[in-house]
């Protein structure tokens, strides 16, 4: 770890404390940052973990916890008060096989002090499941619409909330879908106003910036 | 006019006359084209006409007609007996700026033989245009939906219909939307199930295979 | 499941009951979901099945029965009256690896009720094997044409034929071929009349769509 | 105009009035809906305008205007009561060619009722010129970050400010550029936080989500 | 001229004199090429020439030839005894509009000594026009396949024949078609044996690869 | 089997007997047509073949030959009567790591009765070697050029020899070389006349065209 | 120009003064700049200028210099003293058609104070043509390589030389080079070593860094 | 090994010795190949070695070492006298994960006798990182910048520095990075100046041009 440059300060700057991508992370150094992370903040948030990597932080921090579906790996120490979540966001997903990265935007939202609304698996193909939601994503100040294959749930989104929707192309699909890309290309070029997108998969990403946004909110542009 | 090979036993063969596609035509073959299948065949549809070859072809069959939006150029002899359009497909289009293709494919399919009813403007920002006109699509033996930008249109319809949809992505767009390939994608990468996709702008080609499944609907498949 | 949003009247809006893509399911999930649907609705069918999956689902339908080519998992309690296959479709391939693709076609349409004529292995490179084949295409209501490496199948078929052809690009070939991308765009890009694309190795597109036309041409659009 | 379903409701229901993108329209077309909304609701703004649509424009609102660099054409009646711009958002560009974009999203911000501050020809290649705007950045609720070529000032911002970055790659640049496709990629492969990206040169998207921003921030979510 | 190393020596060590790709050479360039060529060498040939450069040359050279479908630009004095033409190589093309590359190919073999035949609107979405023609084709040493859009001929001539086929993606076609890249891509991809391609509209260099092959088998190898 | 059409009258079209693809081929498969051809013709020859496959058919022909460096898996009984090998080609890599291509072209090339001669290693970027080589090169009757990477070797070839160069990109390199993609680009594009392209890793396709060649140069065209 | 942020310090910093890249700047705002940069630096280089922008320039500065084939417009105030040109780097190019890139290359470098050999048309595909010229490039400290079509030249130069070689694609070709993506990916992909590639058609750039490494080269890396 | 072509006169000709592309190699010829330049040489250096590899070499090469971070695997006798660092260069690095490249770059360096300054994890989202670095960087004769993702590191360093700064891109990323395409594309757009780019991941190419580099500073061009 001494090349690495573990940023305790980041929490000042930005408002966020930092968050391991334990994806291709080196065993030893993954331990090592999660304990240094946890004696220092008394908590942790990894995404993209692996079980094996779940399994190897649990020797050193009995108390964390992964989440199969997410992939998130947290450990919050009991000495943390729980923070109490504000405004709302809500998470959009088009199918069921795009719930691990909705999880991952909701769960980082979450970790950063965002209240949550899942509305999962009302893609355009049935285009009632999302219109009878509409009540709910109204109620957010921003919404996060995670889409694999066309990804054109965002569009639809778009043409129907008030409030900025963060766009998350995922990889499902195949053939054509070219690993996300084509979604990824969809949303770019949405005819919808409202609407900016992340990388495929960055479900993260997401749950950062609409914690911005509700921060924005709800603060009063205070945060 | 030596090396082509007029085909003028296809119709018999598929059941289509032959069509001029007149872009790119040097004039005094395409003045040609026009006058020889006039005389034989007492009609001729010609696609992607420029104003200029309108008055070229004019020079020698001044009934002919060109309009400017679909950019078709037809001509057809007072002896020919006007033919009753039969069935019922409907075009659809997400923007105003998609009408050109959509109207290449309307004129098309009429001038096959096959009822249109237009559905124009009703992309998928505004869902609501697009819900307003449901019992128009399903009235129809076929739904061709032309749509450029991110072309979630195709999608939205496809799980709104019983019959085939034929999707036309366009190159209208800019940026991320290299020319259309990216509403091809989306289109190629449905969720929707009964889409199948035909090239970028190919207006004739949807009108040419809306009228095949009109036909086969009508007919009873006895065409 | 509690996500996910089952959808049990969709075979009264579309005419067609909801169909299972396995690959990637969970696998609780996706036993829950097959015994859901077979307890339900007497049969459920899901394509792109591995024998793990095929295994896990027979512990709790014990006739379910799996198809190692077309990879397809197929449960029919003995309840359930036999369909009678109406109409006729053509399902064609250019080589015999393309056949698992044109099996997931073939047993799609079947399982919702349309006759099949599978005439496989008769690639342009060979044009008389096709050639020999006239008559049998010529007598389906659509044509599915399903090829991989260069994907030249489609245009030939589209030749020889006045019905409907839906051409299935496959992965099938190596280097330059771009995992299906190049059979893609020769499809998109044909120059024959007729032909419309679905994506990579959807065999279970095509045969929707097959259906879709089958029965517009058999119950003269009164389906 | 038979066609085209001006959205004159659109207002009440995104808090957004209509705003026409010139580009591609017909002359009479523009003309007959600059006029027909001008009538309606006394002001109408339009972007990616020509000179030549300019002086149509012209013709029957005699006193639109047209800004050159923006290309952008706003018409304003004297019956409406100038709106007070609120909040604050910065807009942002790398170099000078990137202003015309920039502009785009800042007089778009402006009619949309946000206070704008510019902070441009601030590109990575010279550091020192964005870090002496840092205080600029951190003052405002939305960053709008304009950049072509490799577009990496939307990272930079993205690690000094607390707020939501909208990135805006452009088509400035040449060669391996591909008209914008790699400053697309730069932004949306960030490793920075809170960054998310609208389509090449889409200026007027990022104005529209920078408002939506700068009003939840300013409202405290009551808009 | 300073920069330029004409090759007047090539004939001797290819068996081919240096050939002058007119398209982007400035004109007081290529005037003096031609006159420095056609002093010394007797003939010279220009591809890829415009109108305006043939007047040009004109000016020096009274007799020279254009051909406005192969943009062909040719300058032979009456002291060049003609060479009489041996073998035969075949040129085909799947339309009208890809004869301008066909005719390229065609002459360019032509002055380079090979007998050639042209089969010349066969494309197979009418197969019966190929199959008609494959007793020349088999007469040939080699075929040159010329074919834009999807480019399928290729594949379908070499199943039909026993000798190297030189397939040449064209440009025509439009949408997906990627300037050729399609065409190109099939080719690659072909399913026949005996087919290589060469760069899109590249109808010199199959000319000279089919008069390399076309001596081979007329001189037995001593060429 | 029964959907394969094995074609046992190829030799008497083409000249050429059936060869098989193995990669991907089901086990059984392999088996039934190795023996079936076996049986028929006294010898198979199969590309991509896997170690597993070799076994696989060893155990019903257990005189057949595996070449690890190929991966060609060939069958020969003793009653075939050896074929002399006639003409001359050459076969040439730009480094070790192309070898396995380049064997495959040259034992598919000795298979089908052509003589060969090997140069590898002479890559462009130690031109001495390449240089050194010139006159093995000049005697044959066609060179196969096998080179990844950057795939230059093929443009100085082509420069150095009369006969037509068979240019055979592979997949050897990483990064941008796109799984051989940069490497067929290169020799698609080359600026050196001569020379056509088969797809990435197609030994098996180039040593069957330089067969062609090598017979017309051998036979006078009379095969 | 209050945008714009004229860098007078930049020299002082790099040891580079700024460059115009003329390309597309409004005309009022490149007169100011070169009017600007006169007065304060006495010299002042533009590169990408078009003839239009001389005539504009030369209204100001009416000794200033348009050179047609590298589109470089310079003024240099008689003011200035001659810079000596100190050390030597070699300027290659692959045909005619790349001179104005390497002029560009050569020019900038001059400008800079670099002394430059220039070696053009020595393109791979007569190899003969480059070995010539070995002992020249040995003698420089670095080579700029500057080819279009498929850029094979920079590998070849890169075995040929110890000192680094700053490879730069042109544009030039037709086809799939893909305005110069495949020289691009040539040069990236190159088996030589020593070899690093700026963007397509970038002289500049590349006359830029030749500059630097030859003032390492030059000043003992104490420039 | 009797195809390959070692080359043990490369240092006199290039100065610099062979080194070993280890990934991939048959595990005879590796150990052959190590054997063999260790007796000749006594020192050997391989890239991108597996820990595999390193225990088979080791059998013949007791005292060979393996890095397992840049998977250099590097033999020298004791009888090699240890030659000095000279000069000095700086590696850069955006994070963490871009370490392996990185050291494979330092690595090479310092084999062929480079003195290497570290600087590693200062990405541009945290541009302080960096900016405590310069004068560091200012001490170099050269600076290669490795970054994953967006690649945007080499722009800043480049408008920090006067000498010239090799950008390595890196595959570090995921979605939309394309495998490092993404940071290729930003890096060979640069807008700074002074930048040239390797292939992605080829820190062995970026160290080798950097010793290039560095020995023409320290030799005053005299190497």
């Amino acid at each position: 770890m001494d090349f690495a440059k573990l940023d305790f300060d980041r929490k000042n700057r930005t408002g966020f404390p930092e968050v391991i991508f334990c994806q291709g992370k080196p065993d030893d150094f993954l331990v090592d940052i999660y304990k240094k992370m946890y004696d220092t903040q008394g908590q942790v948030l990894g995404t993209r973990a692996s079980e094996h990597q779940y399994e190897l932080v649990k020797t050193v921090i009995p108390n964390v916890c992964y989440d199969k579906i997410s992939r998130i790996l947290k450990a919050t120490s009991e000495d943390v008060i729980p923070q109490e979540l504000i405004g709302e966001i809500a998470v959009v997903t088009a199918g069921t096989a795009d719930i691990p990265v909705a999880e991952e935007a909701a769960q980082t939202a979450e970790y950063f002090g965002t209240k949550v609304n899942r509305v999962y698996d009302v893609g355009v193909s049935g285009i009632h499941r999302l219109l009878d939601n509409v009540d709910t994503l109204n109620g957010a100040n921003c919404v996060v619409a995670v889409a694999g294959m066309e990804g054109a749930l965002a569009s639809v989104v778009g043409g129907l909330v008030k409030v900025p929707v963060i766009a998350v192309p995922t990889s499902v699909g195949y053939g054509a879908n070219m690993g996300g890309i084509s979604a990824l290309l969809t949303m770019i070029n949405s005819c919808a106003n409202g609407i900016s997108v992340v990388n495929i998969d960055n479900g993260y990403g997401a749950g950062y910036i609409a914690t911005q946004i509700n921060r924005l909110a709800t603060f009063h542009g205070e945060n």
